[in-house]
């Protein structure tokens, strides 16, 4: 039994998935999909060690009809509004979708409508859609969620993920705020720019989870300023400039903080590491020494899903749904 | 909406689901099923806040035709060749089953043909099975499984717990032969009754979560020798004596170590913890500080699988087959 898969959006993350999943026995690739590169090799774009023998297209609909692959691997955008049409014309073929979309990970309570709406359609059509990835998707997610399992009872869970940016990708670099004045900071917010997509999503995953109904989700961004000089590849970040950001976001109920996610991503981070604090019986601490590497685990994430994806019941799933997802080795 | 459960099994595990799932809003206890303390109150046994109102039968027939439970919460032996009587009778009434009984997490390597019987059973009649508890069912299985979903391959997979005894029951010092002398400690370990049962379930279930075919898993259990004195309040253990096991496992394909198992339980362990460390790309290094407590958890585990169960299509599954389990906050 083979897996056909059709990438859908060929950017760096989507080369990153189309690497990794060209690399799994009975991982065939049928088709690519994005706007840019149109005509050329999917294998040389995405510089996988077997070439799929696929060509990028900028035509869904034909493409699609063509190679009926079972599922859609999908990373055009951060938005769940900006891809609903995309969403919307694959699963009208009847084909099942894995995106790393950040706010497909659980729009449930932030998008309701949107999200029930394309729960009815994955029913109505018969496949499966999730939204995953390192975060959101796992760490300020799923996996705090699946550590309250050991608890008898809880009442307050905290998520911490810290990375020192200097080894991430250089438009991860920029997109924190690397090497900006508190005033270019502040105006990066302002304009959307600069903001993790996903603490709201998890905050909601998790209240979910444990059947909390929360009041609201407060969420506040701020600068890390260096204090010493800080380098990366990049960028020199001087004293008194930003280093990277720092965003916090509470799920509230009754005044009462339930869920706290704390996301810093700065160049020069000393020790990088992801936890999870649950004040509960027991009281839980768990830490993952030196954090997990974003780019490697969102693409892993997507992949690991596929076979839990193509067997779910139809509908617009959350990772809470999912049986465990887990390593597919490549031998 | 209500889950209507029956426990079988009233011994000190049983009775702590007991406390737990009658803390729970809409959990209802409408039978309970043991050999001792028959006609006693439920809840007197088990010591709950709020009384159930129901006594203890030894006739699970009379009790599960009666009271037509969703679900029996099953907690009287270890061993699965012991409780399949229990689990047919159960399952032939069409009613649900979560059970500490730690060969049930995953017994289709070891058991096979004793597994595959009781997944053909549980489907014939529309119910679901699941083994469960703290270890075997998360820490040395489910949690290290799930840990891998962050990898894109993965070469070896280490899960170690330390445990200091002296925070456990007593029951729990004896068993891991605290106090004897070598040759004692050893007469235990020939007799099969010094051995923490679940090394090759959990061997087998990140095995088969992986897709790793192994060749034979490997089992060894040795004193953990005692330097200095330890003590607790049930017993002094002189230096020279064992103060408590240290048992390893291992799952082998091709000659090649691909799954290490290490449980270690002894009195004045000095930083007791549970850990994954997988080698694999990202490596990955968890930590939960401390350790997560036996007793609290076992019980919290089969609790908090409750939903998830009933909702689960039928068969006999496992942990990894299931959504996230996560806490059920009592309010």
């Amino acid at each position: 039994m083979s897996y056909k898969m059709v990438q859908y959006g060929c950017g760096p993350i989507g080369c990153s998935i189309v690497r990794l999943a060209s690399a799994k026995p009975n991982f065939e690739f049928v088709g690519a999909i994005d706007l840019v590169n149109v005509g050329k090799n999917l294998g040389e774009i995405a510089e996988t060690e077997r070439d799929p023998g696929v060509l990028i297209s900028d035509d869904p609909d034909t493409v699609l009809s063509q190679t009926k692959p079972e599922i859609v691997l999908h990373a055009t955008s951060s938005s769940f509004e900006v891809i609903f049409d995309q969403l919307e014309g694959i699963i009208k073929k009847g084909i099942n979708v894995v995106s790393t979309t950040e706010e497909l990970s659980y729009p449930f309570r932030e998008q309701t409508d949107l999200a029930s709406s394309l729960d009815k359609l994955a029913k109505e059509y018969g496949v499966t859609v999730l939204g995953t990835g390192v975060n959101p998707g796992f760490l300020m997610d799923a996996w705090p969620l699946f550590m309250t399992g050991v608890c008898q009872d809880i009442k307050h869970i905290k998520a911490v993920r810290i990375q020192d940016a200097s080894r991430r990708r250089i438009p991860f670099q920029k997109k924190i705020g690397a090497g900006t004045t508190t005033e270019e900071f502040n105006e990066l917010v302002d304009s959307g720019t600069l903001r993790h997509v996903g603490i709201a999503e998890s905050i909601g995953m998790i209240a979910a989870g444990v059947g909390w109904d929360l009041d609201k989700i407060l969420e506040t961004i701020e600068p890390v300023i260096a204090e010493t000089e800080a380098r990366s590849d990049y960028v020199t970040v001087a004293p008194g400039q930003a280093a990277g950001v720092k965003q916090i976001g509470h799920g509230l109920k009754n005044g009462e903080k339930l869920i706290t996610l704390e996301f810093q991503a700065y160049l020069g981070a000393e020790s990088p590491h992801d936890a999870v604090y649950i004040k509960g019986t027991p009281d839980v601490e768990v830490v993952i020494k030196g954090g997990v590497h974003g780019d490697l685990a969102t693409a892993a994430m997507v992949v690991n899903a596929i076979p839990k994806v193509i067997n779910a019941p139809p509908g617009f799933i959350s990772m809470k749904d999912l049986p465990l997802v887990s390593v597919i080795p490549s031998i």
